[in-house]
């Protein structure tokens, strides 16, 4: 079974953060993960799909509506889920490690599922608050760039035994 | 069509919360408003249920369940999903305001589905952090207590049209 | 906690299917028993609805959509979903008892699902064929017509020990 | 974007169906076509898996529940609903065209699902019956094996231009 990580952010998101979603998913890519995420072709969603995808990496896309339109170019398998906001818990619950790039009440909503979940999460480059660092305790790291990133999907990998 | 009031909180709540949910049980249902929660006979979702019923309110519990298993005393109509987290999604869509009492992770996706899908949110007792408030602005509430919580639920139903 | 009978059948239903659905939501709602539907403004769905409403009973719509929009005037307690078909599953698991007018594949499913899910279906007018009879066994019961649809209904409620 | 076939059926299964459903799971991986599933370890899921891992495809489940125990060997991306049975319609949706094998409400219910939704099916060596046949009309093939099941296929690839 693959190792997948879930890349969450901002479908509105500027420069910064696309090219941060591009890096961190040739990274993912490059270490053999499978990169999953919103699937849609719009911020930090299309942004590490293109990323993992230019890398030679598999990309799944967990998308909201029910047809083919509107998919980021670098999604290889794409599961039309019909179930709008609530794919994002299908989003968290699948992956192995949760990274969360800077986002707005979507991104949040998938903080939250995923520490309810008690999947690990590491966010990268921004501060989620304290409510979700209270909560999340040793399963959340907050690191300042996509090396430390990598380096805290590592260490949560090892801690599941997840090869 | 009636007025519905989606109660959100911990499922483990200690008695100062639990007395905050009964009272704001009861003065919903004072109001003629539908509570809705979360089903599950335990902390917020137990006592708002019991406050509510004690009134002569009517109560829907979205259960993650399938099953009629651990469901609230107080709650009339049982909705049952089979799907775990992901009705947390249709317990704020189907709110016409969202009260959030103290909670966790639950809770916090919970106040996140809410802004992502524009429902008013009404704080009650507790601080969710810069991050949600920011995300809220105008449509996110934050008070001291529950007369304070009717009064914003009232102003978010007025501006909505909602009788 | 009230009883609760889901109505399925076609969005799309001709003049005497419609006044089948309209004679058994105003039988449900004579019986105390609560309605509960796909919640639009259409075919079964709609006429159910009005039958139960007119009689003075609660109906539950439990609603595809994520807005107000489209919702059958006789629903009083609107659940918003937002998950396309996936409600379908709701509506079967919800109900203590699932009745099946004529329908297409939307109520085909909901008969799998309701056989799956371990609910009595009342099949009330026409033959869902030999494949969910099989399936079914005791758990379906065909009838052809609505007094005889309430007997079966009460028979299963009886079976089920819901008073 | 990789073309997806589901593959439905029992989940306790005798041992043709097993042999046929491992025999349609080499035909798609040797086609280079996904391998879609309900991603448990019995009856046809495990069977069309390992049939399709054994020739080197990719094989996508589609799990009902919300960790990673019973997944069946040959799935190499485990998505995780935890939504239980409305994860049927998620599979249908992501197929690009769903196979039927012999089942029970469960697939029945993908069979509902798949054809309002309006997504090609094939049902291969059993009959489903006639009204499923009445509503799929010439999106439904129902054909004797899997060779056939494979042409069948092939034609709603080429009818929905998928490469």
């Amino acid at each position: 079974m693959r190792t997948i990580i879930g890349v969450m952010g901002a479908g509105h998101a500027d420069a910064a953060t696309c090219a941060l979603a591009r890096e961190l998913g040739s990274a993912i890519a490059a270490r053999g993960w499978v990169l999953l995420n919103g699937g849609r072709d719009s911020g930090v969603m299309a942004a590490s799909a293109e990323g993992a995808s230019a890398m030679g990496g598999l990309v799944v896309g967990i998308l909201p509506g029910d047809d083919h339109s509107g998919i980021a170019p670098g999604v290889d398998l794409a599961v039309l889920t019909g179930m709008g906001d609530a794919r994002n818990v299908i989003n968290v619950l699948s992956s192995h490690v949760v990274v969360a790039l800077q986002g707005g009440a979507g991104t949040l909503s998938e903080i939250a599922h995923a520490l309810n979940s008690r999947r690990p999460v590491v966010v990268i480059g921004w501060d989620p608050g304290e409510h979700p660092r209270r909560i999340g305790g040793e399963r959340l790291a907050v690191v300042p760039d996509v090396s430390s990133g990598l380096a805290a999907i590592e260490r949560f990998l090892e801690a599941s035994k997840i090869p």
